[in-house]
């Protein structure tokens, strides 16, 4: 009886997300869209953002504050949300942490090799990711496939900025799309959290054949299959709640977070990173 | 005599210039070029690069270990390199260190008034910068003006990626002059250090009588002449060195660095902001 109250109660932890900012919001949003049971706590690194142009060292100390901050608030599981950060830290939060922790690079890297037919495969992500070559390395693992790589240091501030569609943003895709359309890639994986959100414009300039990996929803499917192989599955017994800290600027996460999230975000609370 | 060794001293002491990254070293190249006797050491935060999209009271921090990095390195006078940091860190950090400091916003307002006949005066800088307000306090505290701010998201990355000129810069940067051209300004504060890259750009996109009041060469005109009050300027005895710091990142510094700055930049080194 002790062991299954125990287990009931670990059922309903909640899982903890985190990345560089507000783009891992567009995992949370899958998640809770999928797994509607369970509580879900959010960690916008918003004094670091963005990672995709930070050293690898500056990403897993980083990363390493916040999966503390996390596992101490008694998640289940942890998901990074955030390309670079899974580029980067994956490996060793897996080794320092006692929790599951999922990052968005193996299984997009898996939906990718699923989805293509002629083995090349387009990948746009920031800088941090591309020449991180994860997404090489991990596709490869999978199956032996032509990985064509594009950092697009625009696409962030094209986003937070709101220009999704227009001249400017139908310039900026064509641009860092036409080395990747060369090369005649059937499957595009958007390596950044941010780029579900240009979609749109992204079909409107590439061949409408040319299948899109969404690192959000493939990651939110893996949260679904870890949880259920561990039998970690919330049930309706659980008060879900969701939360979200930031490590600066909790006004306009707010703000911004909405973008990219069903509803609007509410009671955004600031962790200081060095005092905890 | 001991007076006069010590001062002598003081004068070949370096002068201190900080920024988040690399924008800074617009500033540092201007004070080279015209106080060519002068050593300078700079500091790069680019652990927390960008500070255009950071709290005040992240801001602050940041400004107030920097600082502290370099009075240890025995510096006679601090520039605040950074419109943010400026906009946000400059009274505090003048009330907490006993060396002269200089921020890019006063040197800027004043410049842009004396150059503005109409009294209508466009700023373009980060959110940091304009929603600071600080160009219309400074400049309304010289002479009362119209000013008109716009935020400018996306030429930072515009000028890292080299983009500063072809068909996206100049959608870019129409879509950002519209609002300021409209209220016909005849005087144009390029509040951020990276923007002097956009110079070309710009000038082709708005009349050509519109003033551009480049931060960059303002404030080291500020600080020849602070430094000349203060019988602060170095001499031919000092063993005149340029040194290099930053926060995160030394080899992409090195890298994206040489665009800002006249000469190749070498030796750069880290400093682990949280350790000293």
């Amino acid at each position: 009886m002790r062991g299954n109250l125990k287990n009931r109660k670990t059922n309903n932890n909640p899982i903890g997300i985190f990345d560089s900012g507000f783009g891992g919001l567009t995992v949370m949003s899958e998640i809770n869209k999928i797994l509607p049971l369970e509580s879900l706590i959010y960690f916008g690194d918003t004094a670091h953002i963005p990672y995709g142009t930070k050293s690898k060292g500056a990403v897993i100390k980083f990363s390493k504050e916040i999966a503390s901050f996390l596992v101490k608030n008694r998640v289940k599981l942890i998901v990074i949300a955030c390309n670079t950060a899974s580029a980067f830290a994956l490996s060793i939060l897996k080794k320092t942490f006692d929790v599951p922790i999922i990052g968005v690079i193996e299984s997009g890297a898996e939906a990718s090799v699923l989805a293509s037919k002629s083995k090349n495969i387009g990948v746009i992500g920031t800088e941090g990711t591309v020449n991180s070559n994860s997404y090489i390395n991990e596709i490869n693992k999978i199956s032996k496939s032509n990985v064509y790589q594009q950092a697009c240091p625009l696409f962030v501030p094209l986003v937070e900025e709101g220009w999704i569609s227009g001249k400017i943003a139908d310039a900026v895709v064509k641009k860092y799309m036409a080395p990747l359309l060369k090369k005649h890639i059937d499957t595009l994986v958007l390596g950044c959290t941010h780029y579900p959100l240009l979609k749109g414009i992204l079909r409107k300039n590439v061949d409408k054949k040319i299948v899109f990996i969404d690192s959000a929803k493939t990651v939110a499917r893996e949260v679904v299959k870890v949880l259920r192989q561990k039998s970690l599955l919330a049930n309706k017994n659980g008060n879900k709640f969701l939360k979200f800290y930031v490590s600066d600027n909790p006004e306009k996460f707010q703000k911004i977070g909405n973008n990219f999230f069903w509803r609007k975000i509410n009671n955004v609370r600031k962790v200081d990173m060095e005092q905890r």
